[in-house]
Parts: C-alpha cells; sequence; structure tokens
C-alpha cells in the first residue's frame, strides 16, 4: 500500500479543509459576529497541518483501487471532524459527537440535523452548514469520477461520454479534464439557481444557503420551518433545480458536446423522470383534500417528491401529516433516489433500472433455458463483474440497513422511527418520519444511534464499499 | 408446450383434492355435524372432473420448466379455488373472496386467517384449515424435489445428497425414490409430533390440528389465543417442532443415510440454529421485565422466535405488546425465514448466507482486485447460473414486496400494518403487526388488498418465478 501518497493526498484535504473553513469567516466578518473566530483558528491550524504533510511529494505516484477507497473514506472522516470542530468551540453545538453528526450530515449531503432551533444559529453557524453540502456535493463528483470507474461495477452509466473508461495509465489527464467540465457544470447550475432567486426576491443570504443545499442536495434549512415560508415562485425554482441536480451529470456533459439525441436517449434519466411525474400525480390525488387549492396541492406534492428522490430534504409541508399511500410513496422514493452521477444518493435510478431487468431477464430463462439473454443497459451489454459488483451492493445494502436499525429500536425508537431514520440517512435524504419527521430533527436519539447513523449516512454516500473497505481486517493482510 | 401433459397432471390434482376433502366429512361424520355435506358434494364433483381430465394418459409426458412452473402455479391456484367453495356453501365464510384467501393461506403455509372468532366453526372447518396446511407443506416438498432442480438455480443447498443433482432423464425415478423419503420424514416427524402431543393431554383433535399446522409450518389455529392456553409442556414441544419442520430436510435425509458429519456440516443449518438462539437470548433479555418469571420470558421468547423464523404463525404472546427491539427482530426473521429445503417460507436461510458472501468477496476484491474468489457453500463453488438466479430472486422479491404495500396504504392501512401484512404473507408467516397483529386478523382490509395478499402468498410459497411465468406475456410467444 502506498502510504506516503495516501499521506499527501489527506494533507492537501487539509489544506482545502482550511481553505473552505475562511468562507464563513468572511460571512462573519459581514455579520460583525464573532463566531467567526473559531472558525479562523481551526481553517490555520488545518491549513499547517496540510502544509506539514505535503513538504515531500511522494515519488511513487501510483495509486489503486485499495488507495482510493481508503482515502476517500478518511477524506470524507477528516473533513467532518475538522468541520465540527468550530461548532463545539463557539458553542453553538457543544456536544462533539451532536457537532460531527452534523457536520458527517452537511458533507454527505444528507441535511439530517440534531440543531433543534435552526433560527438562533449565527449566520456564521448557518452558512458553514450549507456549504458542507456544496462542498460534499462537488466531493461526491470527483468521487464518482476517480474512484467508481476503478472499482469495476456497482455503478453503471457513469461519465458513459468517457467510454470504453479510463484506464490507470491515462487517469489523471482525463480525470483533470472531466474534473473541471464537471465543475463548471456543477458552478454554473448552482449560480444561475442563485440568480433566480435573487430575481423572485429571496434574500441573499437565504438564497446562498439554499443554493449551495439544492446543489449538493443537501437538505439543511435556515429557518424553522425549512423552505415552507417562501412564495411558492422560489418553491418552484427549487423544486425545479433539486430535480435539475439529481440528473445524471453526464446527460449535461453530453448536451455540452451537443450529443443531444444520445442525452436524451438515456434510460436512466428517462425512467428517473416518468417515475417523478407518476409520483407527483398519485401523491396529488391523494393529498388533494387537504390543500385549499389543487395548484397548492401539485407544489406540495411537486416539491416533496422532488426532494425526497433527489435526497435533498428541504420541506415545505410535514408529510407526516399527508395519507399513508402518499408517505409509502415517499419512503420508497427514499430507496430509489437520485441517478447514478448526480449529487444524489439512494440507491440510484440505474441500479433499480437493473434489477427490474434482472428480474425480467430470469422470467424469460424460465421460458426459455437456452437462449442467451444478457442484460442490457442503453444497448451495452453489461458484464459479469459489473453484474456481480451490483449484486454485492444489494447485498451489503440489505443487511447493513436491517442490522442498522436494531440499534435505534434498542434506544426505544418505535419501528417507524428506526426505519425512516436509517432510510433518511444511509440514502442521504435528511426528514425521515415520525420522531424524524420534517418538523423534528435527530437530536434525541440515544448517542449510539447517533453513531450508527453517521456510520450510515458515510457509507451511503461512498457506494457503501470504500468505507466497509477501510474497517475490514484484509486490510492489514499482505498483499498476495 | 405440451397441454395435454399439464391437462393430465391438473386432472391428478383434481382428483387429490377430491379425496382430501373426504377427510373433514370423515371429521363431521364423528362430530355429527351437518356441514360436512358440502365438503362431501365438493370432493366428489372435484374427483369427477379429475377423471374426466385423466382419462387419456398423454403419450408425449416430456415436461420441461416451463410447463412445471405452469403446472405446479395452476395447482396451487385449483387446490385453493376448489378448496374455499365448501367454506362458502357451509356460510362458514360466506364471501367468496375471504374464503379464497383463506384456503390460499392454507395452502400456501401462511396461516394469515379472515375469520373473526375461529372457535365459532366447526370441528369440520377447523380440520379442513389445519389439513390445507399439511397438504401444503407436503406440495412443497415436491416442488421442491421436481420443479427448483429444474430451475437451474435460485434455491441452493437442496437436496444436496442428490448431487450432482436430477437430470431430465432420469428424473422421474429419481424423484418417486427421494419423494417416498421426503413423505416419510414428514409423516414419522408428524405422527411423533402428535404422540408427544397427546401424552401431554392435548385433546385430540387439537393435537391432530396443532401436529397438521405445525408440520406445514402454516399456523392456522383452532383458539381465539393460538397456542397461549396451552400447558407450557405443550408450548414447548411445539417450539422444538415448529424449528426441526424449519431445518432443512436434507440433513434429515443425510442422517437416515447415516452420514451424520455431512448433516451436521451444513453451513445453513448450523446458522439457522445461531440465528435461533441469538434472537431468543436478545429478546428474552429485552422482554424480561414483561413476564413474572425469567422461564416464562424464555418460553414466550423461544415460541415466537420459533413461530416466525419457521414462518408458522402461531403465538402465545403478544409481542405488539412487546418493546421495539423485539418487534425489530421478529420482522428481521420474518425475511430471513426457514431452511431451504424445508416447509418453512421467508427468503431461507441459505439465501441470506449467500447475501452475507457476496458482500465479503466484494470487500476482498476491492483489496485483492485480480485475486479470483469465488462464493463458496458447503465448499462447492457456485456457479454463475445460479449466481444469476439468486440475484434475480432477490430482485424479484424487492420489487414485488415494495409494489406490494402501496395497494393496502391506499387502501387506508398505516404504514406499519401495509408493511407487515406484505411481510406476512409474502414470506407465509401469518400475523404481521398493529392492524394485522397476532391478536387481530386480515378481515378489515380492502378487497384489493385481499387480491394483493393473496397473489403474495402464492408468489412467496412458489419462490416467485414460477407463479410470474404464469402472468408473463412470453408464455403465448412461440419458442424459439
Amino acid at each position: 500500500m502506498n502510504r506516503s501518497m495516501i499521506t499527501y493526498v489527506l494533507g492537501t484535504v487539509f489544506k482545502l479543509t482550511g481553505a473552505f473553513l475562511l468562507v464563513p469567516v468572511l460571512c462573519s466578518i459581514i455579520y460583525r459576529e464573532h463566531e467567526g473566530v473559531p472558525y479562523l483558528i481551526t481553517g490555520i491550524i488545518s491549513i499547517l497541518i496540510g502544509v506539514m504533510f505535503t513538504i515531500n511529494k511522494p515519488r511513487d505516484s501510483s495509486f489503486f483501487l485499495r488507495e482510493g477507497c481508503i482515502t476517500t473514506a478518511l477524506s470524507w472522516i477528516l473533513l467532518s471532524i475538522v468541520g465540527a470542530i468550530p461548532f463545539v468551540l463557539t458553542g453553538e453545538i457543544p456536544n462533539l459527537l451532536d457537532a460531527v453528526f452534523e457536520t458527517v450530515s452537511g458533507f454527505t449531503t444528507t441535511g439530517a440535523s440534531i440543531v433543534d432551533n435552526v433560527e438562533a444559529l449565527s449566520h456564521t453557524a448557518l452558512l458553514w452548514r450549507s456549504f458542507t453540502h456544496w462542498i460534499g456535493g462537488m466531493g461526491v463528483l470527483v468521487f464518482l469520477l476517480a474512484i467508481i470507474p476503478l472499482t469495476g461495477g456497482g455503478t453503471i452509466n457513469l461519465m458513459r461520454a468517457e467510454s470504453p473508461g479510463p484506464t490507470v495509465g491515462k487517469l489523471v489527464p482525463k480525470i483533470t479534464y472531466t474534473a473541471r467540465i464537471l465543475y463548471g457544470i456543477y458552478l454554473s447550475l448552482t449560480v444561475a439557481m442563485l440568480l433566480i432567486l435573487i430575481i423572485l426576491r429571496m434574500p441573499l443570504f437565504d438564497a446562498i444557503c439554499t443554493a449551495f443545499g439544492t446543489a449538493g442536495t443537501g437538505g439543511f434549512g435556515i429557518r424553522a420551518d425549512s423552505i415552507g415560508s417562501y412564495s411558492p415562485a422560489i418553491q418552484w425554482v427549487i423544486t425545479i433545480f433539486m430535480i435539475l441536480f439529481g440528473v445524471n451529470f453526464n446527460a449535461y456533459y453530453l448536451i455540452l458536446l451537443r450529443e443531444f439525441k444520445r442525452a436524451f436517449s438515456m434510460g436512466e434519466v428517462r425512467a428517473y423522470f416518468l417515475i417523478i411525474l407518476a409520483a407527483i400525480i398519485l401523491i396529488t390525488i391523494n393529498i388533494t383534500g387537504y390543500y385549499p387549492t389543487i395548484s397548492e396541492a401539485i407544489l406540495a406534492s411537486s416539491f416533496q417528491v422532488g426532494s425526497i428522490i433527489t435526497t435533498t430534504g428541504f420541506c415545505t409541508a410535514d408529510f407526516g401529516q399527508w395519507p399513508p399511500l402518499s408517505q409509502g410513496i415517499l419512503v420508497m422514493l427514499m430507496f430509489i433516489g437520485a441517478c447514478a452521477g448526480s449529487t444524489g444518493g439512494g440507491m440510484k435510478v440505474s441500479r433499480v433500472i437493473f434489477q427490474a431487468k434482472s428480474m425480467h431477464r430470469q422470467v424469460f430463462t424460465y421460458l426459455h433455458p437456452r437462449a442467451v439473454n444478457p442484460i442490457k443497459i442503453d444497448n451495452q451489454v453489461m458484464d459479469e463483474v459489473t453484474h456481480k459488483g451490483l449484486h454485492s451492493y444489494f447485498a451489503a445494502y440489505l443487511l447493513i440497513f436491517s442490522l442498522s436499525i436494531l440499534p435505534l429500536l434498542a434506544e426505544g425508537c418505535d419501528l417507524v422511527t428506526g426505519f425512516t431514520a436509517v432510510a433518511a440517512t444511509f440514502n442521504n435524504i435528511g426528514p425521515g418520519l415520525a420522531a424524524v419527521g420534517p418538523t423534528e430533527n435527530f437530536a434525541a436519539l440515544g448517542g449510539i444511534s447517533k453513531c450508527v447513523l453517521i456510520f450510515d449516512m458515510l457509507a451511503g454516500r461512498l457506494e457503501i464499499f470504500p468505507l466497509i473497505v477501510l474497517f475490514s481486517p484484509y486490510l492489514w493482510v499482505k498483499r498476495q
């Protein structure tokens, strides 16, 4: 294992974290809040540590899957711990576990909060929370670009424009190039959203935080009722941008390359929009009696559907009060999640499509046992490695999901709270139902429950295996 | 497709159903109940139809997977409809849909009931309900023996003593031989249980019905409180036999062949007992405050664990009142289910082991990408077809499970009721939680919900695909 290279990358992450922490410092200067001081101190120390770690550039810069996973997992953990320190130092989230929960929730773009009253937080803290979402979203894009292709499966349909896929040899230049384009798309969409929100007279601070939270599909709100008190126009804009950030970025890439036909024929993106449309229609019909006008029902339904399927987690309505069918549909959307290759979480639409195709293939095999019938995604035959990788993903998903619920139940959660708390964190959404519903928060959960959910947020964000690998005893066994 | 052969087999099923219906007739004579008459009439008509269908033995007796699936699915449906008629004719379950629900629940060995007050039913009806479980259990054994090996995957570890597996050519003599042994084991265990129950002074009628329900891992009770009012000794005996009927019958087969070492080294059976032990210990600790003595807590915990993991569904306690952790563990056991190759339902322990191994393999692959690391079950490498079959099973399981919940929610079930009603029927258990908990029944559900759950009971019992194949448009497409 190339330890010096891992140290070097982590040092860079330290430096970056330090630099990121200067953004809330700027905010504290504008609002003349003394809370900026701990951010400044933490930022400077983080940068100094980073500089120490990166003085010597390692000669051997070879970087394989094993190193990639470890570095990614450690980076996310490191970001979260360093990012939590200012919350503790300012006393705004005095408990370290709570502060780490909040920061992990931020960087993993989950948006599950332990803050009882967000309106009591300083502007500095609010901006930092929302900014962690935006950074997390960027991190996900790098991760999807640099690490996932090395795993040879588990995520399909990702950066297909780059096919036949980057090999280790030509990885770095290609990644740098593609990353620049991806960041360009990410930044442009964020700025576009910000401008529209400002035009619609959303206060500048609110607009910045909301744009950060939407771009990263995070969901930390800065008001007690999340997005509920903004105008319908603003809510519609947020709805549309949430859905846009849940689209496979490859589609935007293809549009930039002017390959419109390929972009619009992506099976995953089509299915994503179809699912959204079906869910909005069903829920609107189901909740129509709960709202004075049909247009309000459509807005409430669209906002919540967009927020949950993209795993953003903003709310404009307490869907815990909606009829069971609407709640059930939203819980299903929690699992489906956004497109692969977006900043959204969940299982991803492409994986759900694969599941459906796998079932379909088996029915066919029963009737025509001798026929060759491989699974195709967008006309490409799926290879064995991807197939197995996907199956392992589902196996791991189910096992971790089920086992995560038990500690929560042991600490006194009821079944719905336990189930949806894990669903909301493992899929990086934010709010669940019952005691962790949209009008509640995660503060009341026990310590062990919070630790489990921190693990789930990280595991969900890192597509499970890179995090598990870090805890694997095999890691410490010599390579055969 | 060999239609004449399918007709011939279905004719035999008609004849058998007719013969089975004479058993409750016998019971009605003993108890001098007039309810026996409809059973007699239905039985005779069924036999006559069967004779008509089987007059000409088809010349071409070739029977492939496609025919096997269709015949199996149609047999179960046919059994259930014919078996439901007497309930309607006697007026004990006047609604046809309810009567079919009850009979499907019986033959699929689920044990979910729509009868509000079982103690008001005639002895004839009670015996028929329990007898359907016993017939269903036998049916499962034939199905596992004759159909599943043809599917080339999806179920592992089944009838391993027969490996390298029966081929189509030598299928019939081998199946006849193995079936005889399996029925011998099934019958012997049932008789042993019956004798012990009688020795423990359980009334003969109760003992017969309970033995039928336990052997088929069914769970229809004949008292309002299921098994709760019998003595602790009787409850212990039922606990032990429930667990024994959940063991892979291959283990008993190996014991009969005096291959004790192989029988006791079966990974699935070991894991099955380990899971049971762990669940009993955890639940006992969790519910100890709810019972006056520790031994009562151990009995209540053991009985419920044995009943749920084997998917029998008898109850001695309202576990809906237990703390959330115990409820959560029981819900997990609902999904795990019994061993493959037993009369129990659920996903099966061997499939759960496969999932865990698949996850484990993937972690290893991340660290050693070039290492060959196939999944082994009991030292046998799993082939590609089985691997894909298993994955498709899980894909189908999850899709059907999620989609089944929505109609129930639409008809007004709360989330816990909807989720556990599907879990309890799809896994062929019986009771769920909340409105379908152990002290409740399925009568209050809506008509569409009942239809969905009937489908789920059949799909669960038939390992999903043979039933789906019946509804597949491909069935009506010419073989290529």
